[in-house]
């Protein structure tokens, strides 16, 4: 029987996948179901499993941990970006000769805009099929209610918990919470986190992080993917990461979402910390306008866009003295710096170098601070005749 | 026997302070020592004391901690800035009326320039006296033994525990620790903090805030002086307010300052959660540009600069809907945020209303993703055809 | 016979506005014309008697001019805003009570973008009619023959000369051309130029202009409208004012236009002469990045946004001080600023007032270099020693 | 007979340099006069035996036309720059071995600023003698009569026209006047002006120009020194290139300046257009504020600070795309774009390419613009409700 073609569906497992796969065969498609491995806790071979009997044509699994901290959470390091970035996106990097693309994403978040756009970048050609936004998926599948008995009549698993409306696809970046999501995640038990801190050494070079040493057992890890899940664990035990953010969605409303973010936290405070040891300052200055346009351009789904290749480029090569080892404190859900070296260190203690070469004399202030303040004198001068009429 | 004219000096009743004031009056001045109350740890009789027994005209104390909240905070709350603004200034605005000020802030820091900066904008005919800038001063004075040795000729009392190169002045912005500065702010004992998390409501108008409310207790505070000495000590005594900065120096220098600043910590927080809530998003974009410029302005003493009257103008107007109460929980040098009400509020939990409204339709957002994926859809075929060739 | 109820559409008189009257009456919905009289050449009495004949139920023609160059004009100068801005908007501003809007701009320009943004901001419960992007429509009248003989069935009369793609609509702010558009405003006939230059005198008050003197024959302009008429003639007259742009579609598509704005023009200039000697330097270059962003607003329709509200009240703010006279000098395509005056002025022709006041020491701009160049000998020291490695 | 050691004074044959040589030189030092030619009228052999005679122990006059382009100009023209900017850079990058630097700039100005901080950055061991600020020097010469006096006796020859104050250092990137200066450039007689338009062909790769061609005798020019001289001789001639700026200066105050630059006027606009044609519009708003930054550092001397080095990366990225012919015809003045040809424009005349590949859909917009006015809609409901209390 001849088919409308394949499609490629970003597949997770979840109800919403399983009853999103089902519809596009229902509508003639050959489903492709596709998982991308990015460190979400999951059954993988029952998602496997599953996508067959639901009638998956085949089933692709991969695991892309290492591009995805390496591509998405190491230029938000730099950018000293809150890391919140949505990651379906590594579903589609991997996609880019198909004909058709579908997602699952329901109608009012920003992680359709992204997923498609980032389609639309990496394949012009490609078509997304977005069902949940289709009158005929809609108008079928009206509510919760719908959809459960969709799946009961197709055989599709129900989850005993139903996710709540805040939650975040998991992932490298995220941790997730063992036995479902808590209440609030603020309030998990700090009972079980450890009494004693845990002392962590981390080298930047070119403001990416290079090397975790664990102070204290001398355990150390190199590479990008494995230092960052070394993190996500350690410090996720400490209850350090937990970002409390507000999200403008495309449609103009605010969502509130809360994440756990150890890794990620981490790394960003120890990034700012190296930045303050070695970045100019004006430098810095403009970078931070930079930094800001790229949140902005993640968020919205323009990670392929010319602007952000470009401010991306800009933020690299901000980089390039961003080197150093800082020592980190993680205790309870606190993190303190402990210290701060660096080859390319513009700190210094006293400014002995400068008196020792004879560059900066007390008297040179005094120029300095007559001349900044001739523009404000004739200011104020002005200001007062004005007033005075 | 005529002298050379009356100079204001900045008194604080520190070994260098009264130095300074000795040194002044042997070179022919009329000293008159002025004391700012702003909230410091100090024996205020004492230094008043001690002014005239080593040769002040006159002694002024004021107390001028609400105009420093005010003036001085409240701008830095809006901003979203950092709250570690020097705050010598408030010495300043009192005396604008004198011929010479005089101040004994040491060579190479931001406060010098801040100080003489306020002076010159305020005061335009003023002359600042900046002794250690001086020749005179600095070569018959070359180190800490001269002086050492110059107070003891003099019989000013010289402090049992000097203070550490990172001390800050204190002030009501920054809290003080009881018996005297610790190695490490960080390693503070947290056996002494509560057990018990305090759960504050704390309410803002137009970005500043107007009511803080113990939630447990019933008390209230609302005017701004009071509230942020409540709050400086409420929150402080959970270890909140811990910051840890790198200041650039106005001669090119880094140098790292540790403070405590426990109510302008959670009035940033809670601030931010109020804004989030309550500015639209395009807004808080471009404020966020003035804020930075705003944070560099203050830094650098162009406090009464046209572009910082215009920056905290632009500020202040971007302020107007920042409305509403925020309820957080403090315990053990963590806040969290607990919730949100306002009636400006632009969050929706559900975009409801604007479905009932017939606003929005889902297909709505295919045209949305479509019209924003052309650009770059043509930018990739475009790349393609360049690297092709 | 019931109606699907009243429409009010932006009438032009053109056919592309009188084909739209005649399918939405056919659609059955009652049309009232509405034509806001912004300065083009336009016999509006036969566009009346045409709109009627075509079948509107009413015909509203407007005189705005004074609301246009106050409300839309006025800002743009104050942002030095190169004044390309579109004009449709003065259409929506008089009717926000009504049920349905309508108008016949075609499917791809921004113009339709800021018509149904403004429309929406300014009466958020109104539905817009697009026939030119409704299926319906476009599919009934396909391209420019199908329009034609649409219009020859129902006696609409069909211009001689056709309107070239790259036309405006005529306003106020674009001066037109009196026998049909040239192929090219570029090559008008300099020969009918004048041979001797127009001196002119402008006079702004708070960045606005308030009056306009012809220095020759001593003729004045103080109202908004009058004034901005009269620069209108006498410097289109002198071939000043042709702007070549490049306009960015909302779809992404780039397209060139060319107008003749001549009174924007000269203010734009006088305006920008007028600020560089009133406003202080570091204000001006904040509100440069305002002013961009206020063009990025207009441009892509957000003229009733809040953050456009918040921008325009920004600009405002800054030209408090932009006050003064330039004389200028018109000829053959050219302005020259002849000269300024102001009561507000920052400029000297020499420091002398300062020396005077015994504010600056050469010996000061020695301090100020040594002191600005320590941060850049440090730089380029460290960067010798990583060289060198 | 020993001396204070070598300093390399940039010398330029004027009265003031002449002043300066000799003064030096009865301080003690051996003076090396250092001429370099950047294209200034100017008789270099004159010169030389003129500073010989005054005491010069030796003279260097070295011809850094080239490298005065490619390393000022280009990256202005990148950045969008009007073409103003100081050029006694080039006398300082030549002896970055030595160790005393002087010149004869006058105490007032920019001038000072950017050559000392450029003296500085690119030799972080000079000292720079700064005469014009010295005491023994301004007391010993108090003003144009005293300078005279001291040039009468030492057989200094006096000029027979005083340069104006406004007068600018003559280079290549300001053409001079044959007959001294005029009253007012801009009074220049047109009657000079040639009756019939230049065409030139420019044509840009990387945002920097590669070829000149006159279309109408098919002249060619290429190498970047080559090319800019041709453009100053013709573009020159017709009158193009005044250019009327308010400088401000570092100690306040602002002064006008009155240039022509009639090569860096038409590369700016060819690049403008070209750019426009070229460049993505969001990348385009970003490196504008890129190009505002950059023109404040070099404005205010800081080109071989890190944040002009990182500013230039960052812009020099923004032109990869640059590129393409621009036709401009030339005429009494006035310059006009003629046309434009890229073989990465992004300009379509028709979205039919769209159209044709099935992109876009008129239904599209609409979706666009409902997203964009949900924003807005709110806004304004929650605007009237608060209002209407």
């Amino acid at each position: 029987m001849s088919t409308k073609g394949s499609v490629v569906l970003a597949y997770s497992g979840s109800l919403d996948t399983s009853c999103t796969l089902l519809w596009l065969k229902e509508q003639g498609y050959d489903v492709i179901a596709y998982l991308a491995n990015i460190g979400q806790k999951e059954d993988f071979e029952e998602a496997r499993k599953n996508a067959l009997k639901f009638g998956a044509k085949k089933v692709f699994i991969e695991d892309v941990g290492r591009e995805f901290v390496e591509e998405f959470i190491w230029p938000a390091i730099q950018s000293s970006a809150l890391p919140c970035i949505a990651c379906k996106q590594m579903e589609i990097t991997q996609w880019k000769g198909a004909k058709y693309m579908s997602h699952s994403t329901t109608g009012n978040g920003n992680n359709q805009v992204r997923f498609e756009l980032i389609c639309y970048s990496l394949a012009p050609q490609i078509k997304v099929i977005a069902p949940w936004r289709m009158p005929k998926f809609y108008n079928q599948l009206k509510g919760r209610n719908d959809l459960m008995e969709y799946a009961k009549q197709h055989r599709i698993p129900i989850p005993v918990t139903p996710k709540n409306s805040w939650s975040m696809d998991e992932n490298l970046m995220h941790i997730s919470y063992e036995a479902g999501i808590p209440e609030n995640p603020k309030n998990q038990d700090p009972a079980k986190a450890p009494n004693t801190p845990d002392i962590l050494e981390i080298e930047f070079k070119k403001g990416v992080p290079v090397k975790v040493t664990n102070v204290k057992d001398g355990t150390t890890h190199q590479t990008s993917l494995e230092l960052f899940m070394y993190l996500n664990e350690v410090v996720g035990k400490q209850g350090v990461g937990c970002i409390d953010i507000m999200e403008n969605c495309f449609i103009g409303m605010k969502s509130r979402g809360i994440y756990q973010a150890p890794a990620s936290t981490i790394l960003y405070l120890a990034h700012l910390d190296t930045k303050a040891f070695t970045m100019d300052q004006e430098v810095r200055k403009i970078k931070q306008g930079l930094g800001l346009k790229f949140v902005e351009l993640v968020d919205t789904g323009f990670w392929y866009s010319p602007e952000c290749e470009f401010v991306c480029h800009c933020i690299a090569k901000s980089q390039e003295q961003v080197e150093g080892k800082v020592q980190v404190s993680v205790l309870e859900g606190q993190v303190y710096i402990l210290g701060q070296e660096s080859p390319l260190s513009l700190y210094k203690e006293e400014p002995v170098s400068m008196n020792a070469q004879g560059d900066y004399q007390p008297i040179d202030a005094t120029g300095f601070i007559n001349i900044n303040s001739l523009r404000l004198k004739e200011y104020h001068r002005l200001q007062s005749k004005v007033t005075a009429k």
